[in-house]
Order: C-alpha cells, then structure tokens, then sequence
C-alpha cells in the first residue's frame, strides 16, 4: 500500500492477517530503501514491523499509551502514525527525529532516547489514569537489553507491588545493541525454549477461581492447588515473582500469535508481561545474519550487498585510537582492565576483548554499576579503563561523585562522544559533562587536541596515580595527524601554547582547537596578534600560564563545545576574579541554556554561532576595548 | 568483656558460642549506652550485632573482604576492630565516623553513606581477586531496602551471568529505612516463611553430581531431575533464576544457624545468597517495636524510658513546613501527589499519607524510577511532589537531565537536606545540587530565606505551569518566624533586597543569608553600607536586579552553602561579563574543592571560612579597593 497516505493507525483494524503481512513487506521495503540513504536504526526497526502493526490494531493510540523504550525502534510507529513522507530526513537538521518526540506528533507520548525509562514512565501514566478515573491501556515496550538497566529494575519491582493494570511488552531481540550479557538474558533465553505452558496455567487459575468459596477444607485445597500451580509451571516465575502474569513466548513475527495474546492481555487485570521474541534486522540479510551489532545503527549502505558506505581514507575513529591505545598499554600492564556498558562495538574496544577477554567486562546496559565496579577494581591495585558516553556518564553521575571521586580511586574514565552528537540529537548531546564534573573535588579532567594527544592522554591516564582521571573524547573521526611511535606523558594540569600573540587569548580545548586557530589567523591579517592555547586540562587549570596570561592584561576568550552555565569559561573567570584580576576582559563562546536537536554537527555550531566567524567578531569588539583603556 | 581491649576479630575464633552470646550482649549494652549520648543509628546496628560477629569469626578481615552496604550498620564492625574507644565522639567533628572509613581502619575495604552499592565494588574485588590469582572470601552485607536500588539489581544481574565466588549476606529485616515496599519485598517475606528447603536441595544437587557420567539415558535423567529440582523447592527462585546458590532463610540472632550456614557458603563454589532475617533495634525495646522507621537514626535520648531528647519549643522542621504545604495545596489541588523514595519519616510525609493515601508514592530506595515516574505523572496533567535528599538527587540526574528538563515537564522537585547536613558527613552533604541543576536548560531553581517563604514557594512551584520547579531547602529547623495564613506566589526569577546600601552588594541564599545581614551590620558599624540580597531564584537570576546592581558599580560579594566551582556566585559572574560587566569586583564565598568530613554543620562552616567574619574581611578588602579606583 502507499505508506505516505497513512495519517492514523485506525485503518489497521479494517485489515486482514494477509493483508497485514502485506503491509508489513511493504514497511521493510520502505526502511531498506530509505535507510539506505539517511542511515538509521535499520536493525532495530526492522524487527519489530508486526508488533508495531500489531500494538496499534489493537490498542487505540493516543488515548492507549505506547511508550517506546530507546525510542530508536520507533520508525515503524512513525511510518503508522502518519510520518512516512518526511523519512528522506532522517535525523538531519530540522527533520524527523530518530526518536519519539511529542511535537511530531501526539502519539509519541513518551520520548525518550536512553534507555530503560519507559517502564517508571508508564507506571506515572497509569497512576493518573486510575487518579482521574479514566479507562485506558498503557503499554511500555521495552527491550532485553534495556531490562537490564537499574531503573527499569527498580520500575518492575514497583509495578508488580502496586499491581496497576499495565502491559509491559518485552521485546526480546537476544541482543541490546551488542550481544546481550547477563543473569537476566540467560534466564530470557531459558524461558524462549520452554514452550508455551503459561496460557494453560493462566487458564486453570481462571478455573480455580470458579470453585465456590464453600470455605473449610475446598477452598483451602484450591489455594494451595494454585500456589502449586505456578511453581508447577516455572516459565516466567522471575517475573511471578516480580507481581506480573508472564505470556510468553510469543513469535513476535506472526501476526496470530502476537494479537491473540495482546487480546487475552487486554482482559488480563494488574501487570502483565508479554514476552515476545524478535529478530533484529528481520527480512534484510545482512542485518538479519549480524551478530556483532554493527547493523543496529548504520551510515548509508548499499541495499544489494550491504556494504556500508564509508568515506574514502577516513582518519581513525577516535574510538578506536583511545581503546587501541589502551589494548596496547595493557599488553605490559596487567592491572589494566576495560569495562563497557554495553558499548563494546561503539567504543571499538572488540579488539581488547578478543585480546584480553578475561580482562574485558561488557556489564550490559548498566552503567551505575559498571562504574562503582570500576571503583572496587582500583581499590584492589588495578587500574579500570570504563569507556562510556557522555552522555550516559550522566547515569553514573552518583558513582563518579560517591564512590569514585570521594574516596579518590584509581578510575580511568573515557568520555566517549563528548561534545555534539549530531544526528541522534537532544537525548544524545555530550554537552554536560564539564558542568557536572568539573564541580567534583580529586577529578583530573582532560580532552586532547587530536588523536596523537589523545594516545598520550591514555598513557597519561593509566600511569597516573593520584586519583580518578577522565578524558572526553568527541564523536566520529580523529583529524588525521601523524601518530608517535613511543608515547609521551604530558604533566598534568599543563597547557599548551599553540600560538603566540599579545592583542588577546583565545583558551580552548579539543574539537574548538581548530576554529579558534583560524579566527588568530584572520585577526592576524587585520595587524593583531591573538594567543591560542590548547587548555587540555579542564581540571585542574594550568595556573601557573593562566596567570601569566591574566598578568599580560589582555582581553579572553574561551571557546567550548560544552554547555556555559559553569563550564570551562567559567572556571577562568572563577580563577581570574579569584586571584584578585577583577579587571580581565573574559568572553565565551559555547552551548546555550537550551537542548540542542538533531543535525549534523556543522549545522548545529553554525545555528548557535560556534564558529570562526563569531570567534573574530568578539574578539574585534574585545580588542579595541583593551586599547582604548589602555 | 572489656570492648576498649579489643584490636582486632581475631579473638572471636577462640571463643564458644556462650561467649560470642556474652559479647553479643556487652556489645548492644555499650551502644545503647554510648548512642544515648551522640545519637546515631541505633535501630540498623542492634539488629546486626550477632550477623557481624558470626562473619568476623568465619571470615579473615582484612583479607577477606566484607563490604557493608549503605554504612550505617558498621558500629559493631567498628567496635571489632579495635575502635570502641572512639564511640565517644561517634560523627563528631573530627571524631569517629558514622560511615566505613578506610583511614579509621584497614578492615573497612569500602567506603559507603549511599545505599546498593556494596555488589558492584564486591565485584570489581572478586575480578581483581582472580585476575590476581589471589584467594579470598568476598562479602557484600546489602539490606532487604538497599537491594531495590536499580544499581545493586544491574549487579546481581551482572555476578550471576559471572559466576564469581562471592557470599552475599541479604540482611533481611523487613525494613529499609521506612517500612519495606515493592514486590522484591513480598517476595523476601514469602522466603521468610516459606521453611528450610534449600540446604536439602543443595545437598540433593551434590548427591546427584555424584551420578557417574555414563552418559545416554541415566545421565539424561539425572539432568532433568537437577533442573526439577530447583522448582521442586521452590525457596530462593528469585535468586536462583539470577545464578545465585540461595541459602535461606536463617535466623541473624542464633549463631549456630548463622555460623553452620556461612561456613556451608564458604564451601560453595559461584555466587551465594545468604538470606538472614534479623530485627532491627534487637535488645532495645523502644527501638526493637518501633515500626515507623524513627529509631532507623536518632539524636541521643533517655534509655530507661526511650525519650528521644529534643530542644524545647524548637521551630518545626524544614521537612514538615514543606511537606505539610503541599498537603494543604492537595486538599484543593487534585493533581498533586507526592513521591518519596523510601524517605517518608525524613521527608515528614506520614501526614500526607495518611490524608491521601492514594496519592502518595514510597517507591524504595529507587531515585531513578522516583524521578522518572514523575515525569511520567506530569504527562497527564497531574502535579507531581518529589521529596529527595540532595546528595539522593545525584542518584538521578540522568533522570532530571532526560525525563524532566528536556521534555520540560511540571514536576516539582523538594531538594531537602541541601547544603552542610552535619554528622553524617561527606557522602551525604548537598553541595553539589546547584553546580548540576544550574546547568540544566528548562528547570527553575529556588531556595527560600526563611520556613515562611518556603511555605510561599511550594504555593508558586504547584501554581507554575511552564516546566520543572526545584526548591533546596537545608536539614533541620526553620528559624521560627511569623507564618502567613494566606500563601503568596513569588514571581518566578525575582530577588529581594533585605538592606539598601552604597558601598558594596552581597547576593546569598537560604542558610547563609544570616551570616550576610550580621556582616553588613558590622560594616554599617564602621561607616560603610553594604546591600543585601536575598537571591532565592538561582536559576533564572533577577537580571533586571542584578543588573542594575551592576551599573551601580559596587564591589559585588556572592555567599553560598554550596560547593563554587559552578555554583551561584559563577552565575554572578557568567551574567556580569555576558552583558559586558568586565570590571565588577565579585569575590565568592562558598564550599572549597574538596569532600567535607563529618561536624557540627557550624564546626564545618568556621573550618572552611563561611562565617560573618570572612565576609566582613571580604568586604573590607574591597570596598577600599573600589574607593581607590574610584
């Protein structure tokens, strides 16, 4: 059918199973192609096409609540909920959103983009529902892997004890974005081969309750019958024992299975979990016959062979410079030790795995745990590498603070996509971190100018002894600069001059470098002469060149792809007003006080004058200042 | 026996069980001699007295490794030690602290205050341990509420899928703080009842590994029979389905049954859960009937009668204040609901509860689904009252950052115990909030002058309608002022002027507003007038105040109960030189770079310079200095 007509899911309930399946073939061939150009989350979305199709035949969204947890397996529900013709573009700049976002349309009522929020999210849903007195169906879908994540843990456990009418539809994909670890996925996976006995449990207990209360001795054999009959029956008696009712497995794939059991939910009272088994990248081979993530979110590739399309002679991925360099320190430092929450294919550390896999700890989509385990690593002598997004450090933010830095621990914490993300957006930002973490008393924070730095950053980091030390590191490709054979250590807390001059200052650290040196480079053409430094400690500043700069009496400007509210412009202007230099010109250029949305980094530095451009015309303002009080 | 004479547990193994009994015995005598006069957590530490004595004599401290989660149930592991000597000055200003500390003693191998974390860092040590090829017991003492904490379930998740020898010691007493919720809860309590059955089955499962492998049928059978086994006896499913071995239950105050068990867990190879059931306050009878969680940790009080000492005719709690405002708002206000993650004692929620029970939420010690259910609740139009310690808060940042900010969502968050909480200590002082929340696009943050204004400001957060509200408000008392019978909102983002003056301005908050007024008298003393500010909205500034205080050209002075880097007085200073301002004097006062000890909070505040005197030696230093230049 003409996906691009569909304005609302209704027309789903007029459908037959065939027809279904029909359009089912017909959302593939569109997120193939599309994909193919805007790249996405093809893997994830081309699993669940039925159980979308099947959710909104039989639930009525938006007064039924579908929450999509991640959110980046929401395409299908966009291509159903009227979106098909806005897919050429795919989290670019100004267009469709990679994840529910509820200005796009009312029925995305949760938004979410990390992880293992739906279920706390839907059981506040379901508390106003039953405060209200209204009637409607909530339903969180959440994946294996993001089960595993503290919060929705601590969800589960709620639910189940307040036993608020809710479906939760676990998607089980055997995989997170990696391969997916962990007691829970073993369990999962005992439960995917023990066949079908739950229905028939759920039935006699149906049964049970039909024998009338004449009390005495039957009433008490039929209590102690039905308390049998769940352990009798042991599938899903983890999450029995959580409160739920557990349905499963269902063959996320036919349509039969999938809205019988989503009907016999409906009728179901208190929480219930429906276990639904999916293929990720289902009806596209290369995506299908994946095992190692790589096809859970891609650039564009070519549909016939599945190669993904990479730029020609790329530099390396900073990634994979960190992590190798971290391989390569601990082929002599067996203290070393690498610990992913569930990034192992994002943070390129599979070749550390392979090389040391009992050295190497994917702990799942868990990354509270991962850090204050890093925490107890190092208190035994050893020395963590936790690799972890900026923006998922945010969910450690207690770990870092309680156990890491206050008992000021041995934790070498790389910050992977700090700064802009780009096309995964808002959720995505690495924006925060300097704010968050430059306030933590013992934390060395670092970002290099490129690559060769950042291999010297490790080798810093892993002999440093002091304490916890993090390096933020950005997205995407290094800048291709030629790499030391031996590393070097660089002093902690020292800057770098890049460029002399005595008109201005320009502080700056990591991807800003680059704009910072051009906008020197047009002053000098106009006669004045702008200082550059590369301020690769965040924290501790380089005091010692800080004022001397401060001593020079000339106007600065620090540059950041950070957010400004107490961010590294502001650590300078607290050290200058500090040290008694009231008098100091000081500009910043950053991330404004709003979240930023998706599109390509250019764009967004552009949209919010983080550029050269903006650089030169706040300093012209600041210089002349200067010289007319001077 | 003489406690004072002890050095270390060693002396345990030589002693009958008569007289570990005896010991049991002088031990709780001595604390509720000892706590009577300091205060401290009475009720957690009589219940553990024969649990740490047990595990002391079965285990080599330090060499083994026993990790008490959360902390405050350490004093008799402390007394163990060879610290009873110290009990004296039990979380006092440079005295004993309420927590493990590694510089007390080498038999506190990790440090705690924030609860869950015990698991994870036995993990990181049971990684290093066979990394290292070292032998060693690792024990994590985690409580029944601990273990709901999303991190400690990511842990569990994470050493069952590792199979790591570890004993796990669930110290079960049917309470966290407050009395217990959440289906894990239910769950405990049904094990608790549920008889003996595991050691049997254990027991069965080593017969039958003794089964000759002869492969084909009998070998066959007696798989099967192993895998009915484990449901047969149904006891410990929960834990089993996560890969742990469950001994349980058994009883915490008989030491045959808990010595018997734990050197069975020694035996045991993986990961073991031990499951004891001890009575909170044992051997105390006001602490052992208590069942509201007010003997959890008390201030000293009169043993004969259990007479908890308070000061006469003191002014209510900051708690009460707000939690009773929000109670009369809900009266009227359908849409409000409070939320308390396992704090409803702390957060003086009873009486909300108690008037609407259906409205009123204690998830747990579970911060992140606490925020993010919130987020959920202010979907629907509802109003949504989180009540969370600031040092809890860091526990859901993400959660703030990702579910409340970016969707810009109506929930009201209580910071409660912001700023300098006292005795117990760095892991749990509220320094933090303002250099993690003022960064943070979208969200209000406020913090009153006086109980009077904070009764105003709970009316304005659950009147405003434009995204999240969050108001700090300190530990303990109000400082007894008028209350108005009738609320007024205050316009968001407006400061008061608390004194007019000329010479100099100094912009505080909250607790520190006192200290600000004292020292601008003193000036007036000395011919110089200083303003004073009453700066209650953090985030927005008053920037039309601010401003025209900046034009004024005085010497500016910020004063905060909160860590600089970051905070408040940085704001002042980002917004002077934003519009231009290069020239302003601003001088900061506020908590240094470093984690702050235990202490009476004024102890604290003369040892880090926030006192009145600084800020007269501050003021003195610049107002000169302005009058020179001027």
């Amino acid at each position: 059918m003409d996906l691009l007509s569909i304005k609302d899911p209704s027309f789903l309930r007029n459908l037959s199973i065939q027809e279904l399946e029909a359009l089912s073939a017909d959302i593939r061939q569109f997120l193939i192609e599309k994909l193919s150009k805007t790249g996405g989350h093809i893997g994830p979305n081309l699993g669940v096409v039925e159980l979308t199709i099947a959710l909104h035949r039989c639930f009525q969204s938006p007064q039924d609540k579908i929450l999509w947890d991640v959110g980046h397996q929401s395409y299908v529900h966009k291509i159903l909920t009227g979106r098909a013709d806005q897919f050429d573009t795919l989290r670019q700049y100004k267009g469709l959103s990679g994840f529910p976002k509820h200005s796009e349309s009312e029925h995305d009522v949760w938004e979410t983009g990390h992880s293992s929020t739906s279920l706390s999210a839907a059981m506040g849903m379901a508390i106003a529902r039953d405060l209200k007195n209204e009637s409607s169906y909530i339903v969180p879908v959440i994946g294996d892997g993001a089960l595993t994540g503290g919060m929705a843990l601590e969800a589960l456990n709620h639910i189940g004890h307040e036993k608020k009418d809710m479906i939760v539809v676990l998607n089980d994909n055997e995989m997170s974005i990696a391969p997916n670890v962990g007691a829970l996925h073993s369990m999962l996976g005992r439960l995917r081969t023990a066949g079908k006995y739950n229905r028939v449990k759920d039935e006699l207990e149906q049964l049970l309750k039909k024998i009338p209360a004449v009390g005495g001795k039957i009433a008490q054999t039929a209590e102690r019958l039905k308390d049998s009959l769940k352990y009798l029956v042991v599938n899903g008696v983890f999450f029995e024992e959580l409160g739920f009712k557990y349905f499963g497995p269902i063959n996320g794939h036919d349509f039969h299975e999938l809205i019988e059991n989503i009907q016999y939910a409906k009728k179901t009272k208190g929480p219930v979990l429906l276990h639904v088994i999916t293929k990720k990248g289902k009806g596209y081979q290369p995506a299908e016959s994946d095992r190692k993530g790589t096809w859970h979110g891609t650039g564009p590739y070519k549909i016939e062979t599945g190669d993904i399309i990479k730029p020609v002679d790329a530099p390396p991925a900073w990634s994979a410079v960190i992590s190798e360099t971290v391989r390569k320190l601990a082929r002599t430092d067996k203290r070393i030790v690498a610990i992913t929450p569930a990034m192992p294919v994002g943070s390129k550390l599979l070749g550390f795995a392979e090389e040391f896999p009992d050295r190497m700890f994917d702990v799942g989509i868990a990354e509270q745990h991962a850090a204050t385990m890093a925490a107890g690593l190092a208190t035994q002598g050893m020395k963590p590498y936790l690799a972890i997004y900026s923006t998922f450090l945010q969910r450690a933010y207690d770990q870092v603070v309680h156990d890491i830095c206050r008992p000021n621990l041995n934790v070498f914490i790389g910050i992977d996509r700090a700064g802009l993300v780009g096309a995964d957006g808002e959720t995505h930002q690495g924006v925060f971190d300097i704010a968050f973490l430059r306030s933590l008393p013992n934390l060395v924070l670092m970002m290099p100018k490129d690559e060769n730095e950042g291999q010297n950053m490790v080798y810093t980091a892993l002999q440093y002894d002091d304490g916890p030390i993090a390096m933020r590191f950005p997205r995407g490709n290094g800048l291709g600069v030629p790499m030391d054979e031996e590393f070097t250590a660089i002093p902690i807390g020292t800057w770098e001059v890049l460029k002399e001059g005595k008109d201005a200052a320009i502080l700056t650290f990591g991807t800003t470098i680059p704009m910072a040196l051009e906008a020197a480079k047009e002053l000098e053409k106009q006669g004045q002469s702008v200082k550059v430094i590369n301020a690769r400690f965040i924290k501790p500043l380089d005091e010692e060149m800080l004022l001397s700069i401060l001593k020079e009496n000339i106007p600065i400007l620090t540059i950041e792809e950070a957010v400004l509210q107490g961010g590294f412009g502001s650590a300078v202007m607290e050290f200058a007003h500090d040290r008694g230099f009231h008098h100091t010109v000081i500009e910043r250029m950053g991330i404004p006080d709003r979240f930023i949305e998706h599109g390509s980094v250019n764009k967004l530095l552009e949209e919010m004058d983080l550029t050269f451009e903006h650089a030169v015309k706040i300093l012209h303002s600041i210089i002349p200042e200067k010289k007319k009080r001077a």
